[in-house]
Protein backbone atom coordinates (compact mmCIF):
# COMPACT_ATOMS: atom_id res chain seq x y z
CA UNK A 1 0.00 0.00 0.00
CA UNK A 2 1.16 3.52 -0.72
CA UNK A 3 1.27 5.82 1.89
CA UNK A 4 -0.65 9.46 1.75
CA UNK A 5 1.90 11.48 0.10
CA UNK A 6 4.64 9.24 -1.76
CA UNK A 7 3.84 8.97 -5.02
CA UNK A 8 1.79 6.08 -6.62
CA UNK A 9 3.27 2.30 -7.04
CA UNK A 10 1.48 -0.77 -8.20
CA UNK A 11 2.42 -4.20 -6.13
CA UNK A 12 5.16 -5.48 -7.51
CA UNK A 13 7.56 -8.73 -7.26
CA UNK A 14 11.10 -8.93 -6.76
CA UNK A 15 11.70 -11.80 -9.30
CA UNK A 16 14.93 -11.15 -10.72
CA UNK A 17 16.59 -14.46 -12.14
CA UNK A 18 20.32 -15.29 -11.52
CA UNK A 19 21.92 -13.44 -14.40
CA UNK A 20 24.54 -16.14 -15.32
CA UNK A 21 25.38 -19.83 -15.00
CA UNK A 22 28.62 -21.92 -15.28
CA UNK A 23 28.84 -24.25 -18.03
CA UNK A 24 31.97 -26.35 -18.69
CA UNK A 25 33.26 -25.47 -22.07
CA UNK A 26 37.23 -26.79 -23.95
CA UNK A 27 39.25 -24.63 -25.14
CA UNK A 28 41.76 -24.92 -28.02
CA UNK A 29 44.10 -26.29 -25.83
CA UNK A 30 41.58 -28.82 -24.79
CA UNK A 31 41.34 -27.59 -21.07
CA UNK A 32 38.15 -28.25 -19.66
CA UNK A 33 37.11 -24.35 -18.59
CA UNK A 34 34.16 -23.54 -16.14
CA UNK A 35 32.55 -20.70 -18.48
CA UNK A 36 29.58 -18.25 -17.43
CA UNK A 37 27.13 -17.78 -19.54
CA UNK A 38 24.16 -15.66 -19.39
CA UNK A 39 20.55 -16.75 -18.18
CA UNK A 40 17.82 -16.80 -21.18
CA UNK A 41 13.99 -17.81 -19.90
CA UNK A 42 10.81 -17.08 -21.91
CA UNK A 43 8.60 -14.68 -19.76
CA UNK A 44 4.47 -14.52 -20.77
CA UNK A 45 2.96 -11.70 -20.58
CA UNK A 46 -0.59 -11.31 -19.70
CA UNK A 47 -2.77 -8.20 -18.90
CA UNK A 48 -6.10 -8.80 -16.89
CA UNK A 49 -5.53 -12.65 -17.57
CA UNK A 50 -5.15 -11.71 -21.38
CA UNK A 51 -1.85 -13.07 -22.85
CA UNK A 52 0.08 -10.89 -24.57
CA UNK A 53 3.38 -11.84 -25.75
CA UNK A 54 6.33 -14.16 -24.95
CA UNK A 55 9.70 -12.18 -23.84
CA UNK A 56 12.73 -14.20 -24.05
CA UNK A 57 14.52 -12.31 -21.33
CA UNK A 58 17.73 -12.48 -18.90
CA UNK A 59 15.28 -12.22 -16.31
CA UNK A 60 17.26 -9.88 -14.22
CA UNK A 61 14.34 -7.12 -14.22
CA UNK A 62 10.99 -8.72 -15.30
CA UNK A 63 8.57 -6.40 -13.31
CA UNK A 64 10.47 -3.21 -15.00
CA UNK A 65 10.36 -5.15 -18.36
CA UNK A 66 6.93 -5.71 -18.30
CA UNK A 67 5.61 -2.28 -17.43
CA UNK A 68 8.07 -0.59 -19.97
CA UNK A 69 7.25 -2.93 -22.58
CA UNK A 70 3.30 -1.97 -22.35
CA UNK A 71 5.14 1.26 -21.93
CA UNK A 72 6.48 1.22 -25.26
CA UNK A 73 4.08 -0.39 -27.01
CA UNK A 74 1.88 2.18 -26.26
CA UNK A 75 -0.72 -0.20 -24.74
CA UNK A 76 -0.79 1.69 -21.42
CA UNK A 77 -0.77 5.71 -20.83
CA UNK A 78 0.24 5.93 -17.31
CA UNK A 79 1.56 4.26 -14.38
CA UNK A 80 -1.74 4.82 -12.50
CA UNK A 81 -3.99 2.49 -14.69
CA UNK A 82 -1.44 -0.46 -13.48
CA UNK A 83 -2.52 -2.70 -10.32
CA UNK A 84 0.10 -5.03 -10.07
CA UNK A 85 2.74 -6.23 -11.82
CA UNK A 86 3.38 -10.43 -10.80
CA UNK A 87 6.31 -12.45 -11.51
CA UNK A 88 5.78 -16.10 -11.21
CA UNK A 89 8.66 -18.27 -12.57
CA UNK A 90 7.11 -21.60 -11.58
CA UNK A 91 5.19 -20.56 -14.96
CA UNK A 92 7.26 -18.49 -16.46
CA UNK A 93 4.95 -15.64 -16.73
CA UNK A 94 3.99 -12.50 -15.45
CA UNK A 95 0.42 -11.15 -14.78
CA UNK A 96 -0.06 -7.35 -14.91
CA UNK A 97 -3.27 -6.11 -13.37
CA UNK A 98 -5.20 -2.71 -15.06
CA UNK A 99 -7.34 -0.07 -13.50
CA UNK A 100 -9.24 -0.20 -16.62
CA UNK A 101 -8.15 -2.43 -18.83
CA UNK A 102 -6.58 -2.04 -22.18
CA UNK A 103 -9.12 -0.86 -24.83
CA UNK A 104 -7.76 -1.87 -27.95
CA UNK A 105 -5.67 -5.07 -27.13
CA UNK A 106 -7.01 -7.09 -29.99
CA UNK A 107 -6.82 -4.44 -32.33
CA UNK A 108 -3.33 -3.52 -31.91
CA UNK A 109 -1.74 -6.91 -31.75
CA UNK A 110 -3.02 -7.79 -35.20
CA UNK A 111 -0.46 -5.94 -36.98
CA UNK A 112 2.85 -6.90 -35.51
CA UNK A 113 6.02 -5.74 -36.83
CA UNK A 114 8.73 -8.09 -36.69
CA UNK A 115 11.81 -5.21 -35.91
CA UNK A 116 15.33 -5.29 -36.80
CA UNK A 117 16.12 -5.50 -33.42
CA UNK A 118 17.07 -7.75 -30.57
CA UNK A 119 14.47 -9.24 -28.64
CA UNK A 120 10.52 -7.70 -29.74
CA UNK A 121 8.15 -6.75 -32.47
CA UNK A 122 6.39 -3.34 -32.35
CA UNK A 123 3.38 -2.01 -33.48
CA UNK A 124 5.58 -0.05 -36.36
CA UNK A 125 3.31 1.67 -37.94
CA UNK A 126 1.59 3.36 -34.80
CA UNK A 127 5.00 4.54 -33.50
CA UNK A 128 6.32 5.83 -36.91
CA UNK A 129 3.03 8.32 -36.72
CA UNK A 130 3.61 8.81 -33.31
CA UNK A 131 6.88 10.36 -34.04
CA UNK A 132 5.78 13.96 -35.71
CA UNK A 133 4.08 14.39 -32.14
CA UNK A 134 7.28 13.82 -30.03
CA UNK A 135 9.16 17.06 -28.83
CA UNK A 136 12.68 16.32 -27.27
CA UNK A 137 13.90 19.90 -25.36
CA UNK A 138 15.69 21.82 -27.39
CA UNK A 139 17.74 24.10 -24.86
CA UNK A 140 19.75 20.86 -23.53
CA UNK A 141 22.97 20.47 -24.69
CA UNK A 142 25.62 17.92 -24.02
CA UNK A 143 28.97 19.02 -23.44
CA UNK A 144 32.10 16.76 -25.04
CA UNK A 145 33.38 16.45 -21.77
CA UNK A 146 30.09 14.84 -20.57
CA UNK A 147 30.10 12.31 -22.85
CA UNK A 148 33.57 11.31 -21.94
CA UNK A 149 32.87 11.06 -18.49
CA UNK A 150 29.66 8.76 -19.64
CA UNK A 151 31.99 6.84 -21.64
CA UNK A 152 34.23 6.35 -18.75
CA UNK A 153 31.22 5.79 -16.13
CA UNK A 154 29.98 2.88 -18.50
CA UNK A 155 33.93 1.31 -18.81
CA UNK A 156 34.05 0.75 -15.68
CA UNK A 157 30.39 -0.79 -14.85
CA UNK A 158 30.33 -4.23 -13.62
CA UNK A 159 28.39 -5.81 -16.17
CA UNK A 160 27.19 -9.75 -17.05
CA UNK A 161 28.79 -8.48 -20.28
CA UNK A 162 32.16 -8.68 -19.14
CA UNK A 163 31.53 -12.17 -17.52
CA UNK A 164 29.76 -14.20 -19.60
CA UNK A 165 29.14 -11.69 -22.99
CA UNK A 166 25.80 -12.42 -25.01
CA UNK A 167 24.04 -9.68 -23.94
CA UNK A 168 23.15 -5.73 -24.45
CA UNK A 169 23.62 -3.09 -22.27
CA UNK A 170 21.86 0.35 -21.43
CA UNK A 171 22.12 2.76 -19.52
CA UNK A 172 20.40 6.01 -18.45
CA UNK A 173 22.52 8.98 -17.24
CA UNK A 174 22.69 12.02 -15.76
CA UNK A 175 23.83 15.13 -18.10
CA UNK A 176 25.94 17.41 -15.67
CA UNK A 177 28.54 20.00 -16.02
CA UNK A 178 31.56 17.51 -16.95
CA UNK A 179 30.05 14.82 -15.31
CA UNK A 180 27.71 11.86 -16.12
CA UNK A 181 25.88 9.21 -13.48
CA UNK A 182 24.70 6.12 -14.39
CA UNK A 183 21.10 6.13 -13.02
CA UNK A 184 20.00 2.72 -14.33
CA UNK A 185 21.89 -0.39 -16.21
CA UNK A 186 20.17 -3.27 -17.81
CA UNK A 187 21.23 -5.54 -19.54
CA UNK A 188 19.21 -8.10 -21.39
CA UNK A 189 19.75 -11.42 -23.92
CA UNK A 190 17.32 -9.05 -26.09
CA UNK A 191 18.30 -5.38 -26.30
CA UNK A 192 15.24 -4.07 -26.64
CA UNK A 193 13.89 -5.69 -23.65
CA UNK A 194 17.06 -3.77 -22.03
CA UNK A 195 15.59 -0.10 -23.02
CA UNK A 196 11.65 -1.20 -22.13
CA UNK A 197 13.08 -2.02 -18.77
CA UNK A 198 14.73 0.95 -18.63
CA UNK A 199 11.60 2.95 -20.09
CA UNK A 200 9.54 0.86 -16.89
CA UNK A 201 11.94 1.62 -14.28
CA UNK A 202 11.68 5.60 -15.07
CA UNK A 203 7.68 5.60 -14.72
CA UNK A 204 8.04 3.61 -11.58
CA UNK A 205 10.45 6.30 -10.38
CA UNK A 206 9.54 9.38 -11.96
CA UNK A 207 12.68 9.90 -14.27
CA UNK A 208 11.97 12.34 -16.70
CA UNK A 209 14.47 12.01 -19.59
CA UNK A 210 14.75 15.24 -20.83
CA UNK A 211 17.87 16.15 -18.85
CA UNK A 212 19.37 12.69 -19.31
CA UNK A 213 21.24 10.41 -21.38
CA UNK A 214 20.82 7.21 -23.00
CA UNK A 215 23.57 4.77 -23.67
CA UNK A 216 23.17 1.64 -25.14
CA UNK A 217 26.36 -1.14 -26.43
CA UNK A 218 23.46 -2.39 -29.35
CA UNK A 219 23.01 -0.47 -32.83
CA UNK A 220 21.16 2.10 -33.66
CA UNK A 221 18.05 1.11 -35.43
CA UNK A 222 14.81 2.46 -36.32
CA UNK A 223 13.45 0.67 -33.24
CA UNK A 224 16.07 1.94 -30.81
CA UNK A 225 15.60 5.84 -31.97
CA UNK A 226 11.84 6.14 -32.09
CA UNK A 227 12.25 4.21 -28.12
CA UNK A 228 14.44 6.94 -27.00
CA UNK A 229 12.61 9.75 -28.15
CA UNK A 230 9.66 8.06 -26.91
CA UNK A 231 11.45 8.38 -23.49
CA UNK A 232 11.92 12.28 -24.01
CA UNK A 233 15.81 11.54 -23.93
CA UNK A 234 17.57 14.09 -26.20
CA UNK A 235 20.95 12.59 -26.34
CA UNK A 236 21.69 9.03 -27.70
CA UNK A 237 24.65 7.60 -27.43
CA UNK A 238 26.23 4.18 -29.12
CA UNK A 239 28.99 2.11 -28.86
CA UNK A 240 28.41 0.55 -32.05
CA UNK A 241 26.66 1.80 -35.64
CA UNK A 242 23.63 2.75 -37.16
CA UNK A 243 21.60 2.20 -39.95
CA UNK A 244 20.12 4.06 -42.20
CA UNK A 245 16.29 4.22 -40.75
CA UNK A 246 17.54 4.59 -37.44
CA UNK A 247 19.41 7.81 -38.54
CA UNK A 248 17.19 9.37 -40.89
CA UNK A 249 14.10 8.78 -37.85
CA UNK A 250 16.78 10.78 -35.76
CA UNK A 251 17.00 13.49 -38.14
CA UNK A 252 12.96 13.82 -38.37
CA UNK A 253 12.47 13.76 -34.73
CA UNK A 254 15.38 15.66 -33.95
CA UNK A 255 17.27 13.29 -31.39
CA UNK A 256 21.04 14.22 -31.04
CA UNK A 257 22.56 10.79 -32.00
CA UNK A 258 26.49 9.38 -31.43
CA UNK A 259 27.42 6.32 -32.83
CA UNK A 260 31.30 4.68 -32.23
CA UNK A 261 31.27 5.73 -28.75
CA UNK A 262 34.39 4.74 -26.81
CA UNK A 263 37.26 6.18 -25.11
CA UNK A 264 37.82 9.75 -26.71
CA UNK A 265 36.75 8.28 -29.87
CA UNK A 266 32.84 8.95 -31.49
CA UNK A 267 31.08 10.04 -34.88
CA UNK A 268 28.11 12.56 -34.00
CA UNK A 269 25.59 11.79 -36.58
CA UNK A 270 22.29 14.13 -35.74
CA UNK A 271 21.03 17.07 -34.02
CA UNK A 272 24.96 18.67 -33.57
CA UNK A 273 22.90 22.01 -32.68
CA UNK A 274 23.00 20.34 -29.28
CA UNK A 275 26.20 19.15 -28.74
CA UNK A 276 29.39 21.36 -27.20
CA UNK A 277 32.73 20.25 -28.51
CA UNK A 278 34.60 22.96 -26.57
CA UNK A 279 37.15 22.02 -24.51
CA UNK B 1 9.95 -21.88 -66.67
CA UNK B 2 11.74 -24.56 -65.49
CA UNK B 3 13.41 -26.82 -68.06
CA UNK B 4 12.10 -30.51 -67.54
CA UNK B 5 15.33 -31.64 -65.92
CA UNK B 6 15.94 -28.28 -63.76
CA UNK B 7 14.95 -29.38 -60.60
CA UNK B 8 11.94 -27.14 -59.41
CA UNK B 9 12.18 -23.24 -58.85
CA UNK B 10 9.95 -20.93 -57.91
CA UNK B 11 9.58 -17.27 -60.40
CA UNK B 12 11.74 -14.80 -58.79
CA UNK B 13 12.49 -11.54 -58.49
CA UNK B 14 15.97 -10.29 -58.23
CA UNK B 15 15.30 -7.22 -56.16
CA UNK B 16 18.22 -6.96 -53.68
CA UNK B 17 18.52 -3.52 -52.59
CA UNK B 18 21.98 -1.33 -52.04
CA UNK B 19 23.52 -2.25 -48.64
CA UNK B 20 25.28 0.60 -47.11
CA UNK B 21 24.64 4.26 -47.81
CA UNK B 22 26.87 7.19 -47.31
CA UNK B 23 26.08 10.35 -44.64
CA UNK B 24 28.01 12.97 -42.53
CA UNK B 25 29.55 12.57 -39.12
CA UNK B 26 31.73 14.78 -36.97
CA UNK B 27 34.31 13.15 -35.22
CA UNK B 28 36.14 13.72 -32.20
CA UNK B 29 38.36 16.35 -33.99
CA UNK B 30 35.50 18.35 -35.61
CA UNK B 31 36.66 17.00 -38.66
CA UNK B 32 33.29 15.78 -40.98
CA UNK B 33 33.64 11.82 -42.19
CA UNK B 34 31.52 10.64 -44.77
CA UNK B 35 30.61 7.47 -43.19
CA UNK B 36 29.06 4.60 -44.89
CA UNK B 37 25.82 3.06 -42.85
CA UNK B 38 24.13 0.04 -43.30
CA UNK B 39 20.61 -0.04 -45.18
CA UNK B 40 17.50 -1.03 -42.85
CA UNK B 41 13.92 -1.27 -44.56
CA UNK B 42 10.68 -2.82 -43.84
CA UNK B 43 10.22 -5.29 -46.26
CA UNK B 44 5.92 -6.82 -45.27
CA UNK B 45 5.42 -10.37 -45.88
CA UNK B 46 2.13 -11.53 -47.98
CA UNK B 47 1.12 -14.57 -48.74
CA UNK B 48 -1.70 -15.36 -51.23
CA UNK B 49 -2.31 -11.64 -50.23
CA UNK B 50 -2.84 -12.28 -46.65
CA UNK B 51 -0.56 -10.06 -44.79
CA UNK B 52 2.05 -12.08 -42.29
CA UNK B 53 4.23 -9.46 -40.64
CA UNK B 54 6.66 -6.63 -41.29
CA UNK B 55 10.79 -7.77 -41.31
CA UNK B 56 13.04 -4.91 -40.87
CA UNK B 57 15.89 -5.64 -43.20
CA UNK B 58 18.93 -4.74 -44.46
CA UNK B 59 17.34 -5.87 -48.05
CA UNK B 60 20.27 -8.02 -49.47
CA UNK B 61 18.63 -11.61 -50.30
CA UNK B 62 14.67 -10.56 -50.06
CA UNK B 63 13.28 -13.31 -51.88
CA UNK B 64 15.77 -16.07 -49.84
CA UNK B 65 14.61 -14.17 -46.34
CA UNK B 66 10.61 -14.58 -47.78
CA UNK B 67 11.20 -18.46 -48.67
CA UNK B 68 13.25 -18.82 -45.51
CA UNK B 69 10.98 -16.86 -43.29
CA UNK B 70 8.20 -19.36 -44.28
CA UNK B 71 10.33 -22.64 -43.65
CA UNK B 72 12.04 -21.54 -40.64
CA UNK B 73 8.34 -20.58 -39.27
CA UNK B 74 7.01 -23.79 -40.39
CA UNK B 75 4.45 -22.35 -42.26
CA UNK B 76 5.44 -24.16 -45.95
CA UNK B 77 6.63 -27.58 -45.92
CA UNK B 78 8.46 -27.68 -49.21
CA UNK B 79 9.96 -25.36 -51.97
CA UNK B 80 7.44 -26.80 -54.26
CA UNK B 81 4.67 -25.56 -52.44
CA UNK B 82 6.16 -21.72 -53.83
CA UNK B 83 4.97 -20.48 -57.10
CA UNK B 84 6.11 -17.31 -56.73
CA UNK B 85 8.39 -14.47 -54.45
CA UNK B 86 7.90 -11.15 -55.53
CA UNK B 87 9.24 -8.45 -54.19
CA UNK B 88 8.39 -4.75 -54.81
CA UNK B 89 10.03 -1.84 -52.89
CA UNK B 90 8.15 0.69 -53.98
CA UNK B 91 5.38 -1.02 -51.83
CA UNK B 92 8.06 -2.44 -49.46
CA UNK B 93 6.37 -5.32 -50.02
CA UNK B 94 7.19 -8.92 -51.00
CA UNK B 95 4.10 -11.17 -52.21
CA UNK B 96 4.59 -14.82 -52.01
CA UNK B 97 1.99 -16.90 -54.45
CA UNK B 98 1.54 -20.47 -52.76
CA UNK B 99 0.42 -23.62 -54.79
CA UNK B 100 -2.49 -24.37 -52.06
CA UNK B 101 -2.19 -22.03 -49.60
CA UNK B 102 -1.34 -22.22 -46.17
CA UNK B 103 -3.52 -24.11 -43.53
CA UNK B 104 -2.89 -23.04 -40.68
CA UNK B 105 -2.03 -19.35 -40.62
CA UNK B 106 -4.61 -17.71 -38.62
CA UNK B 107 -4.27 -20.26 -35.97
CA UNK B 108 -0.37 -20.14 -36.00
CA UNK B 109 -0.24 -16.38 -36.41
CA UNK B 110 -2.21 -15.78 -32.97
CA UNK B 111 0.48 -17.29 -30.60
CA UNK B 112 3.63 -15.25 -31.67
CA UNK B 113 7.21 -15.31 -29.43
CA UNK B 114 9.05 -12.47 -29.32
CA UNK B 115 12.06 -14.08 -29.09
CA UNK B 116 15.38 -12.92 -27.54
CA UNK B 117 17.72 -12.84 -31.42
CA UNK B 118 17.57 -10.36 -33.56
CA UNK B 119 14.42 -9.29 -35.67
CA UNK B 120 11.81 -12.02 -35.72
CA UNK B 121 9.06 -13.44 -33.64
CA UNK B 122 8.56 -17.12 -33.53
CA UNK B 123 6.28 -19.40 -32.95
CA UNK B 124 8.24 -20.69 -29.89
CA UNK B 125 6.09 -23.59 -28.37
CA UNK B 126 5.74 -25.54 -31.77
CA UNK B 127 9.32 -24.79 -32.74
CA UNK B 128 10.16 -26.75 -28.72
CA UNK B 129 7.85 -29.52 -29.16
CA UNK B 130 9.10 -30.12 -33.15
CA UNK B 131 12.84 -30.03 -31.30
CA UNK B 132 12.89 -33.50 -30.19
CA UNK B 133 11.85 -35.09 -34.05
CA UNK B 134 15.11 -33.22 -34.71
CA UNK B 135 17.70 -36.27 -35.57
CA UNK B 136 21.00 -34.53 -37.23
CA UNK B 137 23.95 -36.99 -38.57
CA UNK B 138 25.80 -39.17 -35.67
CA UNK B 139 29.11 -39.79 -38.15
CA UNK B 140 29.61 -36.43 -38.69
CA UNK B 141 32.95 -35.28 -37.59
CA UNK B 142 34.63 -31.39 -37.69
CA UNK B 143 38.22 -31.61 -37.47
CA UNK B 144 39.95 -28.33 -35.37
CA UNK B 145 42.11 -27.49 -38.60
CA UNK B 146 38.57 -27.62 -40.44
CA UNK B 147 37.30 -25.01 -37.96
CA UNK B 148 40.48 -23.04 -38.52
CA UNK B 149 39.95 -23.06 -41.84
CA UNK B 150 36.87 -21.54 -41.53
CA UNK B 151 37.53 -18.83 -39.07
CA UNK B 152 39.94 -18.09 -41.64
CA UNK B 153 37.17 -17.64 -44.49
CA UNK B 154 35.49 -15.73 -42.78
CA UNK B 155 38.71 -13.60 -41.33
CA UNK B 156 39.29 -12.42 -45.27
CA UNK B 157 35.73 -12.73 -46.24
CA UNK B 158 34.75 -9.06 -47.71
CA UNK B 159 31.53 -8.18 -45.20
CA UNK B 160 29.36 -4.89 -45.09
CA UNK B 161 29.96 -5.22 -41.34
CA UNK B 162 33.62 -4.55 -41.93
CA UNK B 163 32.19 -1.19 -43.86
CA UNK B 164 28.96 0.12 -41.89
CA UNK B 165 28.91 -2.16 -39.04
CA UNK B 166 25.40 -2.52 -37.56
CA UNK B 167 24.86 -5.84 -39.27
CA UNK B 168 25.24 -9.82 -38.22
CA UNK B 169 26.46 -12.10 -40.89
CA UNK B 170 25.87 -15.80 -40.97
CA UNK B 171 27.57 -18.09 -43.31
CA UNK B 172 27.28 -21.72 -44.93
CA UNK B 173 30.37 -23.77 -45.23
CA UNK B 174 31.64 -27.10 -46.35
CA UNK B 175 32.95 -29.64 -43.86
CA UNK B 176 36.08 -30.68 -45.66
CA UNK B 177 39.42 -32.83 -44.57
CA UNK B 178 41.12 -28.93 -43.21
CA UNK B 179 39.12 -26.69 -45.70
CA UNK B 180 36.23 -25.29 -45.08
CA UNK B 181 34.82 -23.46 -48.40
CA UNK B 182 31.78 -20.35 -47.64
CA UNK B 183 29.26 -21.45 -49.88
CA UNK B 184 26.66 -18.13 -48.59
CA UNK B 185 27.46 -15.38 -46.74
CA UNK B 186 24.30 -13.01 -45.86
CA UNK B 187 24.27 -10.27 -43.77
CA UNK B 188 21.53 -8.53 -42.32
CA UNK B 189 20.71 -5.74 -39.56
CA UNK B 190 18.64 -8.28 -37.70
CA UNK B 191 20.44 -11.95 -37.30
CA UNK B 192 17.53 -13.80 -37.51
CA UNK B 193 16.98 -12.35 -41.27
CA UNK B 194 20.60 -13.64 -42.38
CA UNK B 195 20.06 -17.24 -40.64
CA UNK B 196 16.25 -17.36 -42.33
CA UNK B 197 17.80 -16.32 -45.73
CA UNK B 198 20.18 -19.05 -45.81
CA UNK B 199 17.60 -21.21 -44.80
CA UNK B 200 15.60 -19.98 -47.85
CA UNK B 201 18.87 -20.27 -50.24
CA UNK B 202 19.48 -23.72 -49.18
CA UNK B 203 15.81 -24.64 -50.37
CA UNK B 204 16.37 -22.92 -53.78
CA UNK B 205 19.36 -24.30 -53.95
CA UNK B 206 18.93 -28.05 -53.07
CA UNK B 207 21.68 -27.87 -50.13
CA UNK B 208 21.32 -30.47 -47.62
CA UNK B 209 22.83 -29.33 -44.08
CA UNK B 210 24.09 -32.43 -42.81
CA UNK B 211 27.59 -32.29 -44.40
CA UNK B 212 27.61 -28.21 -43.57
CA UNK B 213 28.78 -26.20 -40.87
CA UNK B 214 26.92 -23.27 -39.79
CA UNK B 215 28.91 -20.14 -38.62
CA UNK B 216 27.28 -16.81 -37.36
CA UNK B 217 28.98 -13.36 -35.78
CA UNK B 218 26.10 -13.44 -33.51
CA UNK B 219 25.04 -14.96 -30.58
CA UNK B 220 23.86 -18.53 -29.58
CA UNK B 221 20.55 -17.74 -28.28
CA UNK B 222 17.79 -20.07 -28.07
CA UNK B 223 16.38 -19.52 -31.43
CA UNK B 224 20.00 -19.62 -33.45
CA UNK B 225 19.99 -23.03 -32.10
CA UNK B 226 16.79 -24.49 -32.92
CA UNK B 227 16.88 -23.02 -36.79
CA UNK B 228 20.22 -24.60 -37.42
CA UNK B 229 18.67 -27.77 -35.94
CA UNK B 230 15.99 -27.51 -38.36
CA UNK B 231 18.38 -26.86 -41.28
CA UNK B 232 19.76 -30.13 -40.24
CA UNK B 233 23.28 -29.07 -39.59
CA UNK B 234 25.39 -30.54 -36.98
CA UNK B 235 27.41 -27.83 -36.63
CA UNK B 236 26.94 -24.45 -35.06
CA UNK B 237 29.91 -21.91 -34.58
CA UNK B 238 29.47 -18.27 -33.41
CA UNK B 239 32.00 -15.16 -32.80
CA UNK B 240 29.74 -14.72 -30.32
CA UNK B 241 28.94 -16.05 -26.71
CA UNK B 242 25.89 -18.20 -26.07
CA UNK B 243 22.54 -18.40 -23.53
CA UNK B 244 21.72 -20.88 -21.01
CA UNK B 245 19.02 -21.52 -23.05
CA UNK B 246 20.55 -21.86 -26.03
CA UNK B 247 23.06 -24.36 -24.26
CA UNK B 248 20.45 -26.48 -23.19
CA UNK B 249 18.82 -26.97 -26.52
CA UNK B 250 21.97 -27.89 -28.16
CA UNK B 251 22.33 -30.34 -25.78
CA UNK B 252 19.24 -31.43 -26.07
CA UNK B 253 18.85 -31.36 -29.72
CA UNK B 254 22.45 -32.91 -29.79
CA UNK B 255 24.06 -30.10 -31.93
CA UNK B 256 27.85 -29.33 -31.56
CA UNK B 257 28.03 -26.12 -30.70
CA UNK B 258 31.46 -23.55 -30.66
CA UNK B 259 31.49 -20.42 -29.08
CA UNK B 260 33.78 -17.68 -29.09
CA UNK B 261 35.64 -18.73 -32.49
CA UNK B 262 38.00 -16.68 -33.67
CA UNK B 263 41.56 -17.03 -34.75
CA UNK B 264 42.97 -19.74 -33.09
CA UNK B 265 40.66 -19.65 -29.85
CA UNK B 266 37.49 -21.47 -29.12
CA UNK B 267 35.37 -22.70 -26.62
CA UNK B 268 33.77 -26.57 -27.35
CA UNK B 269 30.13 -26.38 -25.30
CA UNK B 270 28.37 -29.45 -26.66
CA UNK B 271 28.56 -32.53 -28.96
CA UNK B 272 32.21 -32.94 -27.95
CA UNK B 273 31.60 -36.33 -29.58
CA UNK B 274 31.55 -35.41 -32.99
CA UNK B 275 34.80 -32.64 -32.88
CA UNK B 276 38.48 -33.67 -33.36
CA UNK B 277 40.99 -31.73 -31.73
CA UNK B 278 43.63 -34.28 -33.31
CA UNK B 279 46.38 -31.71 -34.93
Amino acid sequence: MNAPNEPYRPLLTQAARPSTFAVQAIDENGAVRETPIAGEHPLTLYVDSQEVVTLMTLGAAPEALAIGYLRNQRLLNCLEDIVAVQVDWEVDAVAVTTRNGLEDLAQRMQKRTQTTGCGQGTVFGDLMAEIDSIVLPQNATLHRTTLYALLESVRVHETIYKQAGAVHGCALATNEAGRSQILMFVEDVGRHNAVDAIAGQMWLDRIDGGDKVFYTTGRLTSEMVIKAAQMGIPFLVSRSGLTQMGHSIAEQVGITMIGRATNKHYLLFTGAERFRADA
